[in-house]
């Protein structure tokens, strides 16, 4: 591979995505001292669209439409999630519902799952999967009385198949697993993990969080039963954005979620005296959808959409390709560890190196215009984001990476990790 | 009474609060056609203040600061919790976190209290509660084995607590209950009945969603221990704003919710292995808090907190007294029927009335430009809102609903309800 900055130049020349750049907040410095943003897999950058969106929602909608205005947001949840499941998952339209937080989400799908294979009492997830899937899973199991079974997962490298097939038996109600691990970034095989838990007579619910907008997700063509995931990263919907969680649509009317709100209510504004779920997806909502943050969310998906999901994949994968490389030249060399796949077929759009200081580096990175993610243990963590992050960028990124770890400032930060990372 | 509209305009300029409602969309057209919004009981109208507020945390502190912003934006649910709890409620410092739905938060709160009464098996609930609440008791009744007692309540009414004290015995662990009854407005004695049940060994969860911003709630006083309530009525916090919930310091290290997300998490960037539950309000907290839709809650809560939540209950009893004497003069004639308390001190905001044409009513008052709710069975619902409605709008409302009474043409509309009302 070509590694000057000239090459770099060359690909964002021949990038058919480049022209989303500028539809970015934030993207207009292209000079030497421009702000390199490689955390929109943490949060994603704002599309210019979206204050508009959001004001006219505000001032139209809201301020001048008043309670009218329900006769168009009643469905807000289900329009927005057709845009981000047809759009961007790769599901059937009403497969997918924008509701609530993914933590919440993935609560009422875990007990629906849960509830939907009577006399299992296990349930497995990944030792290495992000905090609130293990916690939520935790505590599912500990009010039902059911097990967890941790399957171990390199950090680096994600869950073994074999693993996780070798934990599944007659006592699994359901499996919880990422589809893109937050710290590594890597990918698994959704077809392949979902037909062994299927085999096994257990669900997998999939937190497609790191996922969605950065990997093809075909959930209809993989057999997926249940997902959810996030829209404040690759999504770019805002921070604290509300989540969205999919149910294969074959699935919808054997399954009911357990906090029984009136937006999961058949015929809700009868009011009548008993709970009826909705049939379709709808009966996976809750309370009263957010009608503001769901505008936010909607434009950023729609340019998801517009790009393609594929060729976005594929340019997080050259990127990703690029930076790999690149660390390898020019970090490695003093020090640093790749702690992500090194196959681009089985990473998503984020690559992880280690080393023993990260946390120094990270905050002497964002003095230096770099921003990554700090990550436990050690971890510095790179999201090029295929929307708008260019291959220039990833090169002067690492360049400023390589001469902060060849002048040693990083040794003046402090050492003791704040509370937000 | 003087019912005259001049009496209506003396009222108003003695209000103390008039100047509030110039700082609200919609409300600088004084003409005779204007729209006369009776509905901010159900979305309250939007401060002048928000679009500026959703742009500058969406332009500034999103599209400029990006993931940096999260130093800000990580306390932004118990920051907000504290306008609403210190600025409306009357609670404490950290005593509200703002999070999620109303639904969700009814849910989480209910788990954890039901789990702080171990060996009880009975839920309490009334029986003409807002469907959400009864929905989520009868959803954690279901999944506990619990049984629910369903408070008979006069619809007009309210509930008689000498009722609600002939449910309660030893085996009732929670009791789910509206401040401020949906239909009616019929507000509870929240001193009295939580005192009775707290005799009885059971936990009072309040909904506040009708009374917060429209009646005194002076939860640290009245002994209240647990509550959620929503933000998008008299708080005008927008469609489909995040709820809020309160709970009791004394309470709080003592309940563990059921939703084990990573924001209920202590120190949760430290991504550790096991949930291990905040101190304080933020272990009612789950997933990562809507950041956007807080902003537009922060507006509208600090609103309410400028005008005082005493002068704006003074204000409501006086403008639902109104309606009642005008309502008893001029449309009881033509078959209304008041639907809520005749006593002021036993109403919030909103007053009821019962007509057997009501939906066709309510079709035919939005096209004269009265904005009233329709509810089940058959009740014309009219909320003034202290914080903008004056005197003189509930005057010519009922004048225009007098002379639509008089001539007949709701005839026109149809008597099949729409599916959002």
């Amino acid at each position: 591979m070509d590694l000057t900055r000239a090459a770099a130049e060359a690909l964002d020349d021949a990038d058919p995505l480049a022209g989303f750049r500028s539809r970015f907040a934030g993207t207009d410095d292209d000079g030497p001292d421009r702000l390199l943003y490689l955390d929109g897999n943490s949060l994603g950058r704002m599309p210019l669209d979206t204050p508009a969106a959001l004001a006219r929602i505000a001032e139209e909608e809201w301020g001048r439409g008043l309670v009218g205005s329900w006769a168009s947001w009643i469905d807000v949840g289900t329009r927005v999630g057709d845009v981000i499941g047809t759009g961007v998952l790769g599901a059937r339209p009403g497969e997918v519902l924008l509701a609530d937080s993914t933590s919440v989400d993935l609560y009422k799908l875990l007990v629906a799952a849960a509830d939907a294979r009577p006399g299992r009492d296990v349930l497995v997830c990944s030792a290495d999967d992000f905090p609130t899937d293990r916690y939520v899973v935790a505590g599912v199991a500990a009010a039902r009385g059911m097990t967890v079974r941790e399957v171990p997962a390199d950090v680096d490298e994600g869950l073994d198949p074999a693993v996780l097939a070798g934990a599944l038996d007659e006592r699994v109600a359901v499996v919880v697993l990422s589809v893109v691990a937050y710290r590594s970034g890597a990918l698994a095989d959704v077809a392949a993990v979902t037909a062994t838990a299927r085999e096994a007579g257990a669900l997998v619910l999939w937190d497609l969080s790191h996922a969605a907008g950065a990997v093809t997700l075909d959930l209809a063509a993989t057999g997926v039963d249940l997902a959810v995931g996030c829209t404040y990263k690759y999504l770019n919907g805002g921070p604290g954005a509300p989540a969205f969680l999919y149910v294969r649509r074959e699935l919808q009317e054997q399954l009911r979620q357990p906090i029984w709100g009136w937006f999961g209510q058949r015929d809700q504004f009868a009011m009548g005296p008993a709970y009826d779920p909705a049939p379709g997806i709808d009966r996976f909502g809750v309370g009263t959808p957010p009608v503001l943050a769901a505008a936010a969310v909607e434009v950023g998906a729609a340019l998801v959409a517009e790009a393609g999901i594929d060729r976005l994949a594929a340019k997080g994968r050259a990127m990703t390709d690029l930076l790999v490389a690149l660390a390898d030249a020019c970090l490695t060399p003093h020090g640093t560890v790749l702690a992500s796949p090194r196959d681009p077929a089985r990473r998503g759009s984020h690559v992880t190196l280690a080393h023993p200081a990260a946390w120094q580096l990270t905050q002497a990175l964002v003095d230096r215009g770099v921003v990554p993610d700090f990550r436990t243990p050690h971890r510095v963590r790179l999201g090029p984001a295929p929307l708008y992050t260019r291959f220039v960028d990833v090169w002067d990124a690492v360049d400023r990476f390589r001469a902060l770890l060849e002048d040693g400032a990083w040794r003046d930060y402090p050492q003791e990790r704040s509370r937000v990372t």
